[in-house]
């Protein structure tokens, strides 16, 4: 079932690619806990923004390959990225899961710390295991969070009094808390069900209009930052442009015939 | 206890007045599932753009006839509203229960397809029975959500992984879920007691100040748009434009006098 | 383990500072059931605004002496509030926590009414007891609530239906739905393990990199208003300015050597 | 080389449509000084209402006829307008001409008072004669403009220090003043020359791409009121839906072949 | 024709306050040539807070006394102020003349150098005299402006390119440019008369309804800083809190009657 | 007095970067008048990109050699770049301009066709000759005006009316007009002398402290686009992270010694 493609090699990434345009994303470097080095940082970056300019990806799913998830960033990488002029860097290396045309989904087992909670904030989906458990680490290090839990979280999650409490204190939310805050929507018992989760819904996702998949991320993320009467706005202009696909007249033979719809590239 | 309005007559609604200023207006097609013919977008903006200005009217229920509150949009109203130019009046029926000065209270039973969840979504307060069930079914339309859904939805749950997992695979959700997750915020075991406790809530809101509960919907939309401090700024303006009613003096004497407050229409 | 302080001597308010920094401030009108006098609006804007230059205070619990956290408003208090030219005052008054540099964890028991909803949604934190219970009150008293609950509750709760059945009815929310929405965050069972786990918190908080905390505060207020584009263009800037102190290698040295950091005054 | 048109008839207004799609409306109520009786602030408001949806009308031009362009408000009507429920009314008809798809091309002889400079500053295009003067005259009715000028006026001129002068002192303005801060941007001798040459531009204007013209109008109120990034995404957006038309090989034809192009109505 | 007032005493200005309500404030350091020192930060700071609310004020001229408008800062106080924690107490001496109720007409002589630069694009109005220059110092400083000047210029004079090459060369712009670019707009040949025709305008201001010219100023404010479609909306709310006053009927029927109008206090 | 620099090769563009870091960077395809072909954009991209970060860089002035600053699109380039996909690419390579750290001053002789204009919009400071003529000419190729024009020219010239004319109709606005309202604000005889102008100017520039002049036009970017007090508050923010450099005692010591500053590198 699965495939791999050549497109998509890098040192500290693993990436498959299934008939149906879901791409798997694990981070991998296992041996170092997937902490951030500066290679992770241009991998993550450059995978993200290929993928989006690439009309055969439908959708993404991101894990982490062996023991954890994530154990933040290496404390030498920390030293050489202190120096502001690198900041623009990681912000954008972060964000490109959030700039990435398709839907991202994050698959997380075991520990996630530190920017690896400022990564998963700018996915679309989170997913997590029973065992996995969350820390946003950085004031342990005598900083801010930079790198986008400070302004993704609170706009993810309904509960500003626990955001606070988890940023000030740096301690460790659990899975069920995880899962009631809403930081996650889902829990499973083991890694293997988790991945296999994640997937059912990318393939799910991907089986949809291109067109329409892309347009309501992208408004999504547009609405979070405007006022409802521009978002308003802001729909009818691109839906106009969007609209020339055949998408439409597909979807509805395709229920009027209850047959799958094949829908064109982008 | 009921009583009925000559001044709203609509071919696809329901609508009966309260002597204490209660409406309650139901979709009435109920053998088309309350689906959204070209009739019921014009009735509904009809309807709350005059209810807003009725002194009259102090809360609004809203739910559906039949077997289920709405089954979203027919399939040929669709094609007719594909065009662009139909879009902002669209957009306008479903945004007049936002824009109505008074609460809105959607009750919901069984299935809510569609643009039907745009429309609740612009309501103030959502109940639903434990059979409803809920689904952003655009997707599979081959087209994004375009009447208020991703503007409002994420604004009003707080859990963005959830959002986007239910706009992009257009999977339905439960009632346990909605409740869970804030898209309605009581459940009810029939569809009885859902009108019931919607209605007690409704006359509960008639009972009070009709300019502070007025006032109180303008603010929460405003304040949603803008920064706190804005916000702040704003209500200054506005309490001073309104405290000139009597209804601060009348609210305390009833305080201390332990009897029912008067107030006198907007 | 306790020490008192000169500097914050108040008529209505009860201060005391731990040697770590912490600052533990009591609403101290008990025979008055805590509710807000023009004396209170005064004393809370002085300390808080005291405090928040005080680079000897690193984090404050806030609570409430007596049997209940606070009665809200007196009626006397609000004829004299009523008029216009007051309410800027009353806002920054209440808006004095938030905009106090270290974080505030308000530790709330029994009832907590109008304008104490308005207080405590100032706050980062929100602990409460078993037998807490909030409610907006101000539709009771003929308007709308002016001096921060309409502004900032639906930004730290994610159940906007929930918001609006509060704000236009002034029904009682109880603890278990206060957690349940994420008004609080945690339930203790009785007052004094509630000020205990305050306080607990407020001491984490303590032993972290002042500037570390101040400066995650100051991000996550700015990031609420703004989008997260600018949110991180921003920080960008704060911490080039933030980054120089020596608190980044002290972090990194106490995790590799074990022992706590020291860190110096801001 | 004039031509009348059946459907736009008012009693206040008097159109002529040219056969190129230039529209000439004048207000005419001379006898009264063109002063704002309700009947103009409906007819305005259907006029550019009706106009701007009229795809055989591609420009605008507004004149007053008889003595002056306009003396502003009736005493009458103000008195009937105190009353903020019609307040959002007059404003939605004074910016009828902003929201007009067509440019408005604004020729004033003689006196504009008050509401009248509120009306063209809602204009595209501004022209004078050389005994045109102006008058922002609300202060001297006991209160601030409120229906665009205090909005606009700024935007439109480099000059805030003569604004806040014109707008203090309801002073007036003469027409070789207005010229030299930008209010207007040519001066005519005569009303005929006037009206020549805001005809003469209208006519070129309406040689143009009509999709061209229309969309630089809505890109320019829209970048106005936006940062210039804002502006620049939303044109990426606005021209992918409006590229699709042959407007451009048109252009490009006409350029080469040096003959004017033959525009299709949008 | 002139009165003094015990009310305004300061070390570092001059005030006149006459009795229809024109109050003349003149940097009073001729010896130093009104350099800035903390002195005049301060009184700057308290004069006109204190004017925003004395309901006797009606317009405000500010002038400078001796040989030039200013000099700028001190030297010495520069080096106390380069502290960061100085900065916001600067800015808002600065910018109480904006956040002043009453409009402030800054008349300007000889020279107006660096901060004084910042501090009269907080004013309103602008005029100088023939001899008048003006000089944005502060990057022969080592610095770029930091109260104020960067955010107002380029918002009161239209030519960007113009504001541009004044701040990055710190060149003199003489007065002639300055009422050309619109940043003065007039121009008196000797101090004496420019402090005439200030007067005379602050006379006039002084002479409408009190709360039509504070409205106004107001509203300005508000406008620049938001879209034009929000300014419309704040200024219903605005005016409807307003519009309580008797100053309308009370201009109508000086209108009616030629005489000058007799209008309350605020 | 000039030299030659190895990093800046380009084909389409001649680049002298002389010993004070003035860069004079040239238009170079003379025989095309400068018309934008691809490698044009591209050019313009890698060039001003680079230099933004080039600390032996301080001030930048943009000419065209040959006949004309710049004819504007090819028609075989606008073709290809109808396309959506490339828009973006193209608005990146005309705001590098605006993006650039440094001052980049615009000396522009005869015509400036379409996207010149949009070009030159994105500088810092227009110069013209007596000769040269200005024209916005996308609405002749059948569209709007879509990388910059709309967004940065009613933001640098304070003349609305004239915006609009100039965008509806395509004419030339000639030397004196420009002059006139702020587009340009200094013309100059022949090209020699624009030439020399603008490198003086630009000299000028290259001897202020480098800190202070790359912060003021950051600052002045940022103010563009936010309110007043928004741009307050980073200032403060800025300048605490910027104050730290050796530029301000520099600059005081020049000033008392009457010698010129000497700065160090950023």
């Amino acid at each position: 079932m699965t495939t791999t493609t050549f497109k998509y090699q890098y040192e500290t990434l693993n990436v498959k690619i299934y008939p149906d345009g879901v791409a798997h994303v694990e981070l991998n470097r296992p041996d170092k806990l997937n902490s951030f080095s500066p290679g992770l940082f241009e991998d993550i970056l450059q995978c993200f923004t290929t993928m989006s300019k690439d009309s055969d990806i439908h959708a993404i799913v991101l894990s982490g390959s062996g023991r954890m998830f994530t154990a933040g960033i290496d404390y030498v990488a920390r030293q050489a990225f202190a120096k502001q002029a690198h900041l623009n860097y990681l912000q954008r290396s972060i964000s490109s899961l959030e700039k990435c045309s398709q839907p991202v989904i994050v698959a997380m087992h075991n520990g996630v710390f530190g920017v690896g909670v400022d990564l998963v904030t700018a996915g679309d989906i989170r997913y997590g295991t029973k065992d996995s458990y969350y820390c946003v680490k950085e004031v342990d290090l005598g900083l801010a969070p930079d790198v986008g839990t400070l302004q993704r979280l609170p706009k993810i999650i309904g509960n500003d009094s626990l955001v606070r409490e988890l940023c000030y204190t740096a301690r460790i939310m659990k899975s069920n808390e995880a899962l009631q805050c809403g930081f996650i929507n889902r829990i499973f018992d083991t890694k293997e069900q988790l991945i296999e989760g994640a997937l059912k819904t990318a393939h799910e996702i991907a089986s949809k209009s291109p067109v329409a998949v892309i347009s309501t991320k992208h408004l999504l993320n547009y609405s979070r930052d405007h006022s409802v009467d521009e978002g308003l706005d802001y729909i009818r202009v691109w839906n106009s442009a969007m609209l020339m696909t055949e998408d439409i007249p597909k979807s509805i033979e395709a229920f009027v015939t209850k047959t799958p719809a094949k829908y064109s590239k982008l």
